[in-house]
């Protein structure tokens, strides 16, 4: 850390603040984006609901679809049953066996998530759609990234399309207009603590 | 990325999975953790926030404190006041002035959401508390890391205390159980979008 005096920090702050001001002046465009959280660390599934807590609270229509099992439950659901107009919880991740054996099934269960993904897109009455884990899907290769690509391309200028899980495809982020990589520096599952409520799920 | 057939991936999937369930077996321990979020990336609050959310759903009672204004707004605010007996929110981050002139007044101010901070992590009320960009309240100096480490050691021991904002301090990510880092990859604001509702506050 470079050690400064508490007026340099100041002067620093003053002089980022009002830098940061000119910047944000000249952003005067609104659009809908497509995020992506992406990256090994936690707080994936978790910034993203996060941000569906903020629409929700602005009044807005969320649809969200969970393509792997647990990664949203209980905890989220209770919240999102509060506000029953702003929010269309699908949990689709049940049935997936991630077995050779049931690929076909698999595929057809990812096809069936996603088809719920594109009509939320497709349909004006939702101003963000959260895709969770989807890219778990892609990796797997249950549904072509093209067709993903596709479908956010064609969303109307001012739709959010949120999409999460580790591995997000090349293609993807190049299409993103906001990507944060979740990098893990310390997880307590490596000292013996179990999955809690409120932390994990 | 490594080429794999539909086969080799099921087959990793698997033994991914069994490996994960034997690990999850041997953790039994269950225990309040310090959380830091911290990185130049978005979703530091988002993902807090996200947990603050899941604990809500859980029943559990949160406290939040936020030191930066603006850093939590308007959209969570309407969805915490839904749920008045789980969360209590402090919105500290009004007064700063981030002016060397001004300097003691910060302190003044820091010292003052840090209390409320102190408060719910002393009071058994409080199953989580969230101490929203506090990390830049340390940054500069405006109040001792020391006394923060003090306050989350003392804390009782199934107590979540949550910590975010950019440059987290060495000692800070050294006592805690989790730290993700966020990591910007990509920005809207680069490309004259600017900040939302739902997405930015």
């Amino acid at each position: 850390m470079i050690e400064r005096t508490p007026e340099q920090h100041s002067e620093k702050m003053k002089k980022k603040q009002a830098a940061h001001d000119k910047i944000m002046a000249t952003k005067t465009q609104e659009k809908g984006l497509l995020i992506v959280h992406t990256g090994k660390g936690k707080g994936k599934t978790t910034a993203a609901l996060g941000m569906v807590v903020r629409a929700i609270g602005h009044g807005r229509k969320v649809g969200v679809v969970q393509f792997v099992k647990g990664a949203m439950t209980t905890g989220e659901k209770t919240v999102f049953d509060a506000f029953p107009d702003n929010v269309e919880f699908k949990p689709m991740g049940e049935g997936f066996t991630w077995n050779t054996q049931d690929r076909s099934r698999d595929i057809a269960l990812a096809r069936e998530a996603w088809d719920e993904v594109k009509r939320m897109i497709a349909d004006p009455a939702y101003d963000m759609v959260l895709a969770d884990e989807l890219n778990i899907v892609l990796r797997y290769d249950y549904l072509p990234v093209e067709e993903v690509l596709e479908a956010v391309t064609a969303r109307s200028a001012m739709k959010h399309v949120l999409i999460t899980g580790r591995n997000a495809p090349d293609a993807l982020i190049e299409a993103a207009d906001l990507v944060t990589e979740m990098t893990l520096v310390k997880h307590p599952f490596r000292s013996g603590v179990k999955a809690q409520p409120g932390i994990e799920f």
